[in-house]
């Protein structure tokens, strides 16, 4: 018997964007499990696998439901969109994991939408970078405008996860309102992904005080450039400072 | 012809890190260029394709002659470790791409080592987080000391690459003394990932205070933990915040 778990990271969604050992992991599980919505992503890819989904929110039951199965002798694959560590599912099984001591866990790493969204729009991060969820559901607000703060005085450019939901319409207002009291520029320039890798996907490029007016939905990852990000040829773009070597 | 220039992320460097997507890329590209080290992971996978490579250094030169081939009508793919944004070459190909009209130029994203290094370890960066490479080639040294001082009053887990080079072997060293007078806990949790995916790949969990005397070199990726990284099974883990609903 087997007794493993992979935690998956499935990139954005279409299968172009899944690593050779993220296939295999899905091959070898017997069985897939996730959020309704990840698993329809690569279902269709084995239609002859035993599927358990459970809504957003059931995040833990379904972390608990895999360990349990994986202890009964099954190769269990859980997927998450993006990858398995960033905001996924690898915490919350890593951290139950010792109740399950028989099971082996695997983290597959996957391209989260700071890479796939990235690449969409040129190179907006880069150079160092911060990643920060403007989700407050597991995490209080404080923290949040702590960490935009913090970005925005480091010169960081952003990559911004969640900046909206349907009860949070002005989260991503009230994000844009903490970097520009903290010293950006409102002429910054910001650019976002919708539906990376599904359909539906689109690109825009715009200025921080633009963005501040967006109104950008759940689906939609978000990059705010430094001071040195620029434009060219319709992409974003965050030097490495090869100007130094005569760019 | 095709004029199409891919800039493409290998992930850490074994092939089973390639995403479909990157492998259909080199697949469909007749030149394969890039830094010698890079091109060397695949070369093997397509022998018969002619490849171009340059010495570290010779970036601006490598980029020019990838969009020169590109415009005179060659399917070309410049290679890229990790991901091809990140401290990659999709920066400074777009920044020059203009000059040349003509190519089509498509950034391919990869597992970046925050990514791959991090499923290695557990789930270091499960939640918001920084990457910041401490070399100063191309970026001031006071830059790199900033953003290390913003990333520790943020609270964020941070993600390091280039923690050594031949000339600067203090440089990790005096990195965790900024974090260290910035208020970082010396026992703070910390980790690192010696050759991600190739013969020798290592790891090890430490602290804070041990990481400052820890002699690393330049293939190897350093996480350091925020307030909140725990160790479970060995695992180094940043809860996303799952324990406000009762993990």
């Amino acid at each position: 018997m087997s007794h493993k778990l992979y935690v998956v990271g499935l990139g954005p969604g279409a299968p172009q964007y899944l690593t050779a050992q993220a296939r295999l992991a899905l091959e070898e599980a017997q069985i897939l499990c996730g959020y309704t919505v990840y698993v329809a992503l690569v279902s269709g890819l084995f239609p002859e696998k035993e599927c358990y989904t459970t809504p957003m929110g059931q995040e833990l039951d379904r972390c608990r439901w895999a360990l349990e199965r994986a202890a009964g002798g099954k190769t269990v694959a859980l997927v998450c969109s993006g990858d398995a560590g960033v905001y996924g599912m690898a915490g919350p099984v890593l951290q139950l994991a010792p109740e399950w001591p028989q099971v082996e866990v695997a983290v597959v790493p996957g391209v989260t939408a700071a890479l796939s969204g990235g690449a969409l729009l040129g190179a907006p991060i880069g150079h160092d970078f911060c990643v920060i969820s403007l989700s407050d559901l597991l995490t209080p607000w404080e923290v949040i405008e702590k960490r935009l703060r913090c970005g925005a005085e480091g010169d960081f450019p952003l990559c911004l996860y969640n900046p909206a939901s349907h009860n949070r319409r002005d989260v991503l207002r009230r994000a844009c309102d903490i970097l520009l009291a903290a010293g950006a520029d409102p002429q910054t320039l910001c650019g976002y992904v919708r539906n990376i890798g599904r359909p539906g996907e689109e690109t825009a490029l715009l200025s921080l005080a633009q963005l501040r007016e967006a109104e950008l939905d759940m689906v939609t990852t978000v990059f705010i450039g430094c001071s040195t990000t620029l434009a060219a040829g319709g992409r974003m773009i965050t030097p490495r400072g090869y100007e130094r070597k005569g760019l």
